[in-house]
Order: structure tokens, then C-alpha cells, then sequence
């Protein structure tokens, strides 16, 4: 486990920085729950979502945009026929794409329809431990045998490059969150208890993760990007919230308001 | 009509306490309009929230959950697949069941298909007069003629069973709620008129009496407790809000800080 | 280009009126992402939203409404099943028909169905300038050459009358937004800039220009209607909030307490 240092904060800064000058389009496949509070992340954030799950429309709205993410709350029929022709026009634009890989936990079917889409190459991976544990165990390369942090380099150096940035990244999210990179990992602990009691606050944390991909070079750069900047924000929205319910739009306020250069304030969570 | 007597706040009392100790799964097929709004009711209210309505996957989840709510608005192919394997599921762990049957006085199609859920067992269904009005029409064996009462009653009556608590509960949703169990009914005024301007507060209502159905040995005081709750936390949220807009995170608030405590205090209620 | 003159905010205050008085239902065939959003404005401006999809309940459903809105963001097949049955519902009740063309220039197949439904008599066509400039070239009787309005009355001019109140409207919005009727069009500037920060107020203000003109004799009058409540109200919100997350739900409380006599103090707008 390495610290965060001065230039991750740099690099994390940076890319928060681009996506308020470039405006990367996001197109994301995700459960019907979280369409809106997802699409309005984004937007606060300085990214435009596209939000279509039509089979037929999929390759143009990927076509054109410059992130992919996948979630798998609430996968039907149209996402799972949409899936496939969006990684497909991901991978032609060497887009990054992120999967998020909801309640597998509550559902082998979904569990399995996850394993396959770990065959692809993936830029970014964040689950929590519960749901990496099921990846895991659908692996047939993964040992059954070790501890967590062995079984997901495993699981990670198995699943193919994704594109030129090179290295799946995971995101283990927790009261401590973890990313793990080629040949690097750093833990982060943030944010605040009412992060868990909205609805959507991790989906959209996927979909910003995906934004800050297509703004950097460095996908372990972008997946902790979207750890600190959702840490500093929950932080500051809890602040003017008075429960779960005004955190929401205090949360969407707080995305923003937020800089690189507060990002580069987070020098209380470096270790040196 | 029998009045709310303290015993029946302290029953009220007792099934909202466990729930934020109990934390229960309630796995909702809601429509599309409220799904957020749902399971944001439910995680500020201490329950823990799935929606697919993947009829591949709705085994597994329902398997896993505490209570099912049905809720017809915006019912679909899938959802109708997904509603009878849900059921059995239900009716295997002898989980609470609550059915909202939104807006069948709207559409005969959908008003039959209640309908026929209604020769279901059922813990507690939530309707207003006009949309238990429709039902009556659709049950042979409720006679034409009568008054409100008597043909709820018979409604009820030509319910099955819906398990080991015994009894369906009504509830009747209007300017006056009424809650009619076997042998007993109550009524209650309460609540503030913006909880009609954001679509989906009912829903979320009968979303949480599925929480606190899944704590309680007595579906009557959950479906009461649901009442209450709304009621009082609707007139606290209005005291903070300034229209239906701020109202909406404001009930999200007052939903996450309503204790038992409070439910007990509603002692200018009581009718004794 | 003719000016707002007092007739037209006169005229634009009474639909809003009437709207709080005789509580229009509009039916919206709408994208998921903003079902709920655009419901909650309907609701907080005194209309009755109703959302359904299923095509075998549109029927019912159009026919019990006073408008219709057709927004054409997340299409997929149940809803190309519902337009053309709600549509025509529409039709036997002379209701007025408000289309918003979301995102045809991103996906030339959504572009080339907007096409076809530009074949039919249409109230009100709502769309931004690059959105309008792709459905002109998805109809051949509209020139390559000519400026953008030449363009647009062309296409206005070769679309069906939509009924009883005749001559559709085109509502072109962006930062100076312009309604153009038969033999007369104004601009409009106003709002801010947190509109375009929260997904689907564009939405919304479709659906509220049907829930205006089913309550108006002047299409033309109900789409400025529309521009002018969320011109006020956008600004109105934008004092109260911190930023777009905050905006949300003052816009609703806006919209909820916006009156006729406000649009008619709207006179800083009058360009005479």
C-alpha cells in the first residue's frame, strides 16, 4: 500500500481541471433508479451525460461520446442487447469504460453477466468488498486460497488490457476505499454517513470517474480523483445538509463548486 | 370506528424503532416515475431498498428481502412477469406484501389486473376512495349496493389470508386516512397539502409500511405507523419548506430524524 | 421579429391562470431520466401529470388528458408502440400535442422517427438550434440553402394543421429563446445559467407548455407562456440557491407560486 503523495493530488487535480475546460460526454448505461440523479452529477460536475439504453441509437450516443459507463442495477433485456454494441463503439474511440457492478451480491445471474463483462478490457472497476468478493468468485483464475488484496491483483492482472492507458484500475469502496493500479495502491478514508443514504451517490461517483478518464492519461489518476473530490464533497455538503434528504442537493452544489486547487488542499490526507 | 388509543401509538411506536434497528429489505416493482424517490424514503427511513424488475433476477432479490411492495403505476411486460414470481417468493419466507394499485380508476386494463392481485393474499393494500371504488367494481362478490364501509369490508373479507399475521389490511388514503383491519378501524388527519404536489410521497408511504410490516407482528400498526409517520413528518417538513420543491429533500429529513418517541407524543390524536 | 407587446403577456397570464384553476392532465410520453422531475414541475405549477408508457394503457390514459407531450429522449420500443396510439387518442379529442425532439442530432435514427412524427399535426414543436437544423434536413420539402428562419417557417409551413386552434408552433430555445407562430414570432431572453445544470428543466417546460395550452385558445400564447414562467422563475430560483443542486427545488417552489399578474409585471421584457 503506497500513500497519496503530493503528485497523485497534482495528477487528481489536473484532470478535475480538464473536465471543467474539455466538458467530456459520458454515456451511461445505468439503472433506471439513478437516471437523474446521475445525469445531474455530471452536469454539476462540468460533464454531459447521455443516458439512452435503445439497442438501435447506443452506437451513435457512444459514437460521439468520450467516456462509457456500465452499471448493472436494474439490467433488463435493452441493456444487456445494449451493452455489447457500446463496448464495441467504446473500443473503436479507445474510450475509457467503467463498470460498476451493483448488488451482484443479491443475484448470481448478475454475478455471472459481471464475470463476463471482467473478460473485456476495463478501465475502471469499482465495486464494494461484498460485490468484489462475488467477482472473485466467479473466476475460475482467481485461487479460492488468500487474502482479499492477493485475490484482486489476481483478478486484475487477468483481465485484458484495456487500450493505451494500459491497467485495469479497481475501486474497492468501504469506510476506508482502496484503488489498486498497475504495480500501485493507495487507500482513502472520506466523505460522510449520508453518502449511504441517498440513492445513487456511488453510481454517480462511477459516471465522474468515467468523466475524469476522459480527461487524463493516468485511469489510477482518475478513479482517485473521484474518491477525493466525492471525500472533500460530502464532506462540505454534509456541512449545509440537515439529513439525507437536503445532502442531495447540497452534494450536487458542493460538485460544482470544487477545484483542482481543493484538491490539491487535501494535504491532511497524504501519509509522508 | 374506534379511535387511536395509546396502545395503538405504542404498537406504532415499537415497529418504527425496529426498523432502524432491524434495517429490513424491501424489494420495490414500482414505476419508473418514483423509483428514486422510493428508495431514497426508504434509506433516510432505516430500510434498505432494491428495485429490479428483472423477471431473471426478481427471485433472488425477493429471496433475500424482508417485504415486497407492488405498486402498478407504469406496469409493463416485465413488471408483470416479474410480479407473480415475486409473490411466490414472497409467500415462501411468508413476507409482507403491500399492493398500491396507482391510478386504476384511470384505466380499466389496469384496474382487472389488480384485480385479479387481489385474490392473492395480501398484508396491506393502499388506495384511495376512488381507486377502491374501482376495485369493488371488479369483485363479484362484493355487493353494488352499500356504502363505502360495508363494501370494504367485504372486500377484505373476500381477501385471502395473507399469512401467519392473518387479516389484510385497508388502508384509504384522502384528506382523512382510514385504516381498516379485521375487526378494528381508525381514522387519521394529518400531513400537509404539498405531500399531493411531489409525485410519489403515497408510494413512498406504502413502501415503508412494507418496513415496518416486516417489524411488526401486527399489520394494522404498520399500516398505521405509516400514516403517522407521514403525517407528522410531513408537517414538520412543511415548517422548513418554502413550496412542494423544498418540501421534497425537507420530508427525506424529517423521515431519517422521526423516532418512536415522536410517534408516542402524537398524543393530540388520540380520541379518548 | 415582432416584440412582446402587452396583448401577449395579457394573454400569457391568463393561460397561466387558467392552469391553477381548471388543472389540466398531461399525459408525457417522456424520457426515464426526467419522468419524475417532469412530473414534480407539473405537479408544483397546479397540473396533473400521468406518465404510463404501456401501450395498452395510452388509450386510456390520453383519453382522459387535456394535452399530450411527446418527448423523445430514451425511445425504445414500448414507447414507439405508445406514440402513434396516444397520438391519435389525442387527435379524437382535439388535445394539444407538444413534441421535444431531444438529442435528434445526436442519433440519426431518432432523428429520421422525429422526422415522421413532423408529418403530423403538431401544437407546439420544441427543440434547440441544432435540433431544429437536423430535423430540416430530414425533410425534403424544406430548401438546403436559406437562413434558419426561412428554414423554419418552411418547415412550419409544410406541417399539418393541428386542429381546431390551427398552425403549429416552434419553440427554438437557447440562449436568446424564439417562438414562432403563424404570422408572428418573438425572442425571448431570461433564466439563468444553472437551467442547463439540471437535467430535464428543458423537459419540463415542454410538458408545462401542454398543461398552457390545454388551457389556452393561442398555442402561440401557450408556448410563450412557457418561455416567460421559466424565464421569471429560473431567476427567482437562482436568488435563493447556492448552486444547480439547490436550484432544483427552488425552481419548484417557483413554479408553484409564479401568478398570471407576475408574467404581467414582466414588462422590462416589452421591447416597444
Amino acid at each position: 500500500m503506497n500513500a497519496i503523495c503530493r503528485e497523485d493530488l497534482k495528477a487528481c487535480a489536473s484532470a478535475l481541471d480538464a473536465v471543467r475546460v474539455q466538458r467530456p460526454k459520458v454515456h451511461c448505461i445505468t439503472n433506471s433508479v439513478v437516471q437523474n440523479f446521475t445525469a445531474n452529477m455530471l452536469l454539476a460536475f462540468g460533464a454531459i451525460p447521455s443516458m439512452t439504453i435503445n439497442p438501435l441509437e447506443i452506437a451513435d450516443f457512444v459514437g460521439g461520446a468520450d467516456a462509457l459507463l456500465l452499471n448493472l442495477g436494474t439490467v433488463d433485456k435493452d441493456r444487456e442487447a445494449a451493452i455489447p454494441i457500446a463496448m464495441q463503439a467504446a473500443d473503436e474511440r479507445h474510450l475509457p469504460i467503467v463498470l460498476d457492478p451493483v448488488f451482484i451480491d443479491r443475484s448470481p445471474g448478475r454475478a455471472a453477466y459481471a464475470g463476463t463483462l471482467m473478460t473485456h478490457g476495463l478501465t475502471i472497476v469499482r465495486a464494494n468488498r461484498s460485490e468484489w468478493e462475488t467477482l472473485f468468485s466467479h473466476r475460475p483464475d482467481v485461487p479460492a486460497a488468500g487474502g482479499f488484496e492477493t485475490r484482486l491483483l489476481a483478478t486484475l492482472s487477468g483481465t485484458p488490457e484495456p487500450g493505451p492507458n494500459g491497467g485495469s484500475v479497481a475501486v474497492v469502496t468501504g469506510s476506508q476505499d482502496l484503488v489498486v493500479g498497475a504495480g500501485k495502491s493507495v487507500s482513502f478514508a472520506g466523505g460522510h454517513p449520508w453518502m449511504a443514504m441517498v440513492t445513487g451517490v456511488g453510481c454517480g461517483q462511477a459516471a465522474i470517474m468515467g468523466a475524469l478518464a476522459a480527461c487524463s492519461t493516468s485511469p489510477f489518476h482518475a478513479a482517485l480523483a473521484g474518491l477525493l473530490v466525492f471525500g472533500l464533497c460530502g464532506e462540505r455538503a454534509a456541512n449545509v445538509a440537515r439529513g439525507p434528504g437536503s445532502f442531495e442537493p447540497a452534494l450536487l452544489d458542493a460538485l460544482h463548486d470544487v477545484t483542482g486547487a481543493d484538491i490539491e488542499g487535501m494535504g491532511h490526507h497524504l501519509s509522508e
